[in-house]
């Protein structure tokens, strides 16, 4: 192989996300320079929010520019090294976009690049070790502040993030309700992630369950999705609640500003809070929490899922999987094997 | 004088409350029990919040039941006494409601009944001293935590709570910011309350407005409206922005859901906070904060207008005054001289 294969940003969308917002390129392998690193990309990570970082306007990270690569994270493999830190055939993570091959070195991109530890799979590394793991850790547990006893409600319970989000929330001797869309997903998170109770927005009434399912109310509201499931969140926060701001997924796609709640009043009658966060503010204290979710996993307390696709020609379908709700746990896509 | 006339509550309203949501009546002076003391109400405070205890639902109040005087903070003089702390001719706070009369004691009803403290002006008393000062400073302080240098913006300016709560953010080094509807109202602000740059919302298009006077985006939003101006306040918040929820008034009389800011995500890109507050919860450090605006008003750092109208039978057409912008500052109504 000597092309880098490239899925371009050729178009900005407009609602939902097709192939026709990419361009397929081959072009040739870059030279790392001083201090860089060429790594061959292995897997790719999916995220909803890479969907805002398609759009046009200010957000925590510069768009992606039209005609550059589609930006990811990834795990890949060193094929040249300039820098002693790193050799040929380290694993290692980096933001390496939907590609095959990226120069990269630490302190550049949004995720910089470091060393996968030895023994952790890629795909661990990629989830419940990750971004999404490490935005369920410091969303919930720094912003959430959830206190045994408490009653923990997450939206987007079955993904990477709200899943584990919730089982923290668990292990912190909280009672967690989960909302997930779709009878796979809801039993998932009742019989291997332990939620103690699971509403199915697909099937279920979300306003009437929650009522159902939280009679003392709501302590803290983990949301990853915003829009009707928000407010109808709100409308069962108890005193002093703390709502989590993770992502709002269902306006991701939308073409026009979606309304928001319209009971945002039961923040003041009920003294609550409602925050944001974006988890590369808390990249200084990554170590703390993956030693802690490294813990809880190797204990038995802490499950996850990965959906694992194939194929550098998949890679912008896979994209839509979170929006319809295809993926079942993290979405990744492996694009070549292990040297 | 052998009778109490009241103004009961009727008939719940929907959307704009009318003369007919209420009912007058006579019933005779109540007597004052073992430590209670009757008290002759003299003026009454209108407040925005009022709207919402006329309503049937769970509140930080329990709602005023029908048939039932219509509950307001008020200061009255004490007629007869069956308690030491409290002798005939005393000025007191309490919470009087609509009507000549009330039988009061300390620690019952919201506000309790406390001695105006000699040489205090009750509409001084009834305003930035009172419930709507209160408001402003625990809510700007505590929930704002404005440092010096910082934008600060606040919608319902003129009002009562608003321009208190902007005139504190001035003497604490904030640049500030106030909406406010009309030239009336914006000229006060400017000239005599001292806000660094004034918004007219009848006049002007606030999301422009707020683009050309915070240039360095908002600190901290001190929102008394909801609806539309905290949808284009969002559109402009700084990184870590607090938004602190005081009230709603652009949906008090709503006759269905309004819907709620389109751009909450605006709160996860900044990492901002949007947090409600009553300011009852903060009865404990009121001798604090009544200190602090005590002493910034005799050093005539601290402004405030009344509004004050007169007249037993004018009692409900002065609760609108509030929803239709015609209060020039706090709103009150005197039914009777002090004695």
């Amino acid at each position: 192989m000597n092309t880098n294969r490239q899925w371009l940003l050729a178009k900005r969308p407009f609602g939902v996300v097709t192939k026709e917002n990419f361009e397929y390129a081959e072009t040739p392998i870059p030279e790392p320079g001083g201090d860089e690193v060429l790594v061959r990309n292995l897997y790719l990570s999916f995220d909803p929010t890479q969907r805002g970082w398609m759009e046009d306007r200010e957000s925590y990270l510069p768009p992606v520019q039209l005609g550059e690569p589609m930006r990811a994270g990834s795990i890949g493999q060193v094929v040249e090294s300039n820098n002693p830190e790193f050799q040929k055939g380290d694993l290692v993570q980096t933001t390496g976009g939907w590609q095959d091959f990226i120069v990269a070195a630490p302190g550049q991109g949004v995720l910089g690049l470091s060393k996968v530890p030895d023994g952790v799979p890629p795909e661990m590394m990629l989830s419940v070790l990750g971004v999404t793991g490490l935005t369920a850790y410091f969303g919930l547990l720094d912003l959430g502040e959830p206190k045994s006893g408490e009653t923990v409600l997450v939206s987007g319970a079955a993904g990477a993030t709200g899943s584990v989000a919730g089982q923290i929330a668990k292990l912190k001797g909280c009672r967690v309700v989960g909302i997930a869309g779709g009878i796979d997903k809801c039993r998932w998170l009742a019989e291997e992630a332990g939620f103690d109770e699971v509403i199915d927005y697909k099937n279920e009434d979300v306003n009437t369950r929650i009522a159902e399912t939280c009679p003392g109310k709501i302590d803290v509201y983990f949301d990853n999705v915003g829009g009707e499931i928000l407010e109808a969140a709100l409308n069962h926060i108890n005193m002093r609640a703390r709502v989590v701001l993770c992502g709002g997924i269902s306006g991701y796609n939308a073409t026009e500003p979606l309304p928001g709640p319209s009971n945002l009043m039961n923040l003041v009658v009920m003294r609550a809070r409602m925050e944001g966060f974006i988890v590369i503010d808390y990249m200084d204290r990554a170590g703390e929490a993956v030693a802690q979710l490294m813990n809880w996993i190797q204990a038995g307390e802490l499950k996850y899922q990965v959906d694992m696709q194939e194929g550098f020609e998949n890679i912008p379908d896979t994209l839509n999987r979170l929006f319809t709700g295809q993926n079942l746990g993290k979405q990744l896509l492996k694009i070549a094997d292990r040297g």
